[in-house]
């Protein structure tokens, strides 16, 4: 198990087959992080630096990665070490055995689809994702839906090859959320949606009457750079284990157990977006970095689902970045940085930060409305992937939903259903995770300031006795759990959204 | 020879498998460039950007990239394809058949070392870099000595099972400079010597008495940046294809066919030194963005050597970047960029361009005195793989050799025979190349500038028509021809030091 930390693979190779001319299951785990991790790096060049002219050969790279990974985890070598390693654990303590299993899931789940059908998917996403950003541009939904439906007809067949207890759907959301069934997500959704629309058409109402206007720009790109890495470090993220970049859609990347990019992107008009933006991606950084290290490619070094992880990055954007303590101690540093902040007082700066909107676009959602765009696109991805609503009439659908939802109806394909890239690249399934790690978010940051110390910490800025709550009530379980389960043992409470609606009542009401 | 170049490898490979279940030997040769070029961007990000704390993750990621291109590089898959293509080949043209000498050529010296001694040379170079640094450090050789004799015991096995004509000496150089010989090498230096000595002599003493300091910094960082840029460009570096970030080793790295990667370093305290490296990278750079671009990975769209690259450099940095034409155009907006500049006159910037000074320190020295510096380690280098120069006796060897050309002997090890960071990294051979890159680029520049028009051009500070001879000249041919015949093809003269000799002689007496 230690061979693949020793820094010439050669070496070890070379060791470990004079020794029995087999590997160990968790050897070729660590194998194929650095295959992945080294696809990760590749990425991470595409999305920050890498010349235009250079963007086949990157692709080209891309592939030869992915399809080694791919040969590599679904290998004769891989099934027959973890069926040895399935054997030998019958007295294996916990992680040993939640390791085994969640890789059994995973290559039970990698091993049911053909190599054509994932090649298929691959040269459909490709195609799909041009051809949406084309419709997408002139709003042209015809354009886009021949790709759809391929890629739907290939998301059904994903369905019932790896098979799913109720309906289709649920193959595909176990992608993301494991173990997590459709019927109970529409449970939920449904039970939340009259109070969801009531939060934010009130805080619509008094925003529009109340929230005044960020003191206008220029807030220079060398100040917002200071101040994100200032916050970024106040609350953990740590630069000798991660960096931040400039990109166009920022994200957050893992390029091994301690190197984890941020990235975000600039407004000269408004300061807040790239911070808040950094708040966001180094919450799921604060994630990765917390992570075992030294199970870096095991399910126990790794996260768990992305209803966790998003739980993760909105904890520390919305709950923490957007309190009142928080400024009480950031404002002033912020005035420093931007001298136009001087004449505006923190209470009208709170008010900024706290305006609800209803705008057609997801990404440029507020706390407030956030959720209703994730009910929509939930609603509407399972009718198409169970069948009950076809390609043709998706726009329709989406703006009725909409209209129902928010009162009126976006003015074309490229404000409505077209506006996200999730469906061309073959993320059917994932939206609902949004909602989910908002309503994860706002149960962990409860159950954490349930604790005094971390409560009377937080009001004073002071995140260090939060961190290490995460760090051991979440980070360090890697992908053990269950997110029920982890939910549960963290906060003591079955998973329940009433700390989430009782967080917007008590900020938007 | 299609399948490499599409975006899906797995789809590549599936087609090509179904057709005869074997790659033709230029495929394999695209594969492996794509594992090399993956290599060379976290190679790149390791001296760029790569976080304290990630360094041990990234030398198994790359420990990974090179076993698995050593083994395509060296398999019986390999092996069968190019004897088929071999077999193939009677009536090829010139380019095929000069890619599969070449390729021949690589597969025979790549496959002579067993994997245990390639193993066991990385293992030694990585224990021995360090010891290196830590040495170097405290100027204590006996720290670093036992590193040097396994590696020098490596080199002779290696030379041995390559084999050599002579001494050898012959296999190492063999490896930077194909079929050129060891003693055809010290009698050009041994008929240098004393010439060379001469120059830099006079040299050293017109500029004690004459060269002028540059005014004080500080030279902002942001204007260095603008400047460089603005210079590469009109030079013809192609920033579509290509990027100059930071490190403290300036180095250029080709990512992929439209990918070149040059680095630079600031002082804030003379604008120079990052602008001269930059040109000098951006002449590395502007070969590389010169090969055959649908060749990548094939020697006919590979750089042909050591020796032929650094002339492309040199012939920026010092036959262009220090010439007069060059800054009669620059200097006004280098003074645009820098106001400090704005009373310096242009004689003065020259003459301080023009400096030379005996430094014990190559990657100090200028013009008039680098080839020195190479005279003593390719002397001392050739010794030591030989065996008439013990390890012990190395320090005493290299200040006798050093006071006899410069006229001091350096104070200690760290400015004598530990400065340089080669012989650690099993780089024996490599040194001389530096030297024939000086002699290449004036070759090459005086046979540009006997046609009137570049000259003309030149002066203008019109490097359009140099470059496209040098497209055409050098650039275009890859790897196909010696480096002999490529510099008698381009010139049409025998390689000879004359032309670098009157350039000296020309700027410096």
């Amino acid at each position: 198990m230690t061979h693949a930390q020793c820094a010439d693979f050669r070496l070890c190779r070379e060791a470990n087959l004079r020794h029995d001319g087999r590997m160990h299951i968790f050897d070729l785990a660590r194998e194929h992080a650095v295959i992945g991790s080294s696809e990760a790096v590749l990425g991470w060049d595409q999305e920050t630096y890498l010349p235009p002219a250079a963007a086949a050969h990157r692709a080209r790279q891309l592939s030869w990665l992915t399809a080694k990974a791919h040969e590599l985890a679904t290998s004769a070598a891989w099934q027959r070490a973890l069926e040895e390693a399935e054997a030998g654990a019958a007295d294996a303590d916990f992680t040993l055995r939640a390791n085994l299993r969640e890789m059994r899931r995973m290559f039970d789940r990698a091993t049911k689809l053909p190599v054509a059908l994932v090649a298929r998917e691959a040269a459909a996403c490709s195609l799909a994702k041009h051809a949406w950003a084309e419709a997408r541009e002139r709003a042209d939904f015809a354009g886009f839906a021949p790709h759809l439906t391929g890629l739907l007809e290939i998301a059904r067949e994903k369905a019932e090859r790896w098979g799913y207890p109720d309906e289709p759907y649920d193959a595909l959301l176990d992608g993301y959320e494991r173990r997590t069934s459709t019927a109970a997500v529409a449970a939920l959704f449904d039970s939340l949606r009259p109070e969801l629309r009531r939060i934010a058409a009130s805080a619509v109402e008094i925003s529009a009457a109340q929230a005044p206007g960020l003191p206008p720009g220029p807030y220079p790109i060398s100040g917002q750079q200071r101040l994100n890495a200032q916050i970024a470090e106040a609350i953990g993220f740590d630069f000798q284990a991660g960096r931040i970049d400039t990109t166009h859609h920022p994200f957050c990347t893992t390029l091994g157990p301690r190197d984890v990019r941020l990235t975000t992107r600039y407004d000269e008009g408004d300061f807040t977006s790239s911070l808040f933006g950094v708040l966001h991606e180094a919450g799921h950084g604060l994630y990765d970095q917390g992570l075992p290290a030294d199970d870096f490619g095991l399910p126990s070094g790794s996260p768990l689902s992305l209803g966790i992880h998003e739980s993760q990055s909105r904890l520390w954007e919305n709950h923490i970045g957007r309190s009142r303590a928080f400024w009480n101690r950031w404002y002033p540093v912020a005035q420093d940085c931007f001298p136009q902040l001087a004449r505006f007082p923190l209470e009208n700066f709170l008010r900024y930060l706290w305006r609800a909107e209803f705008s057609p676009i997801r990404v440029d959602a507020d706390e407030a409305t956030y959720d209703l765009h994730i009910l929509l696109r939930f609603g509407i991805e399972r009718q198409m992937v169970n069948g009950s609503l076809a390609v043709a009439d998706i726009p329709a659908a989406w703006n009725e939903g909409f209209r129902e939802l928010f009162g009126f109806t976006p003015v074309d394909a490229r404000e409505g259903c077209l506006q996200d890239i999730h469906w061309a690249m073959g993320g059917l399934g994932y939206f609902a995770t949004y909602s989910l790690g908002n309503i994860n978010a706002a149960q962990l940051h409860a159950a954490a300031c349930s604790d005094p110390q971390i409560a009377a910490a937080c009001e004073q800025a002071d995140y260090a006795p939060l961190l290490a709550w995460l760090r051991k009530s979440i980070h360090g379980h890697g992908a053990t759990l269950d997110s029920a389960e982890l939910i549960t043992q963290a906060s003591g409470k079955a998973p329940s959204p009433s700390a989430y609606l009782a967080h917007l009542q008590a900020r938007y009401l």
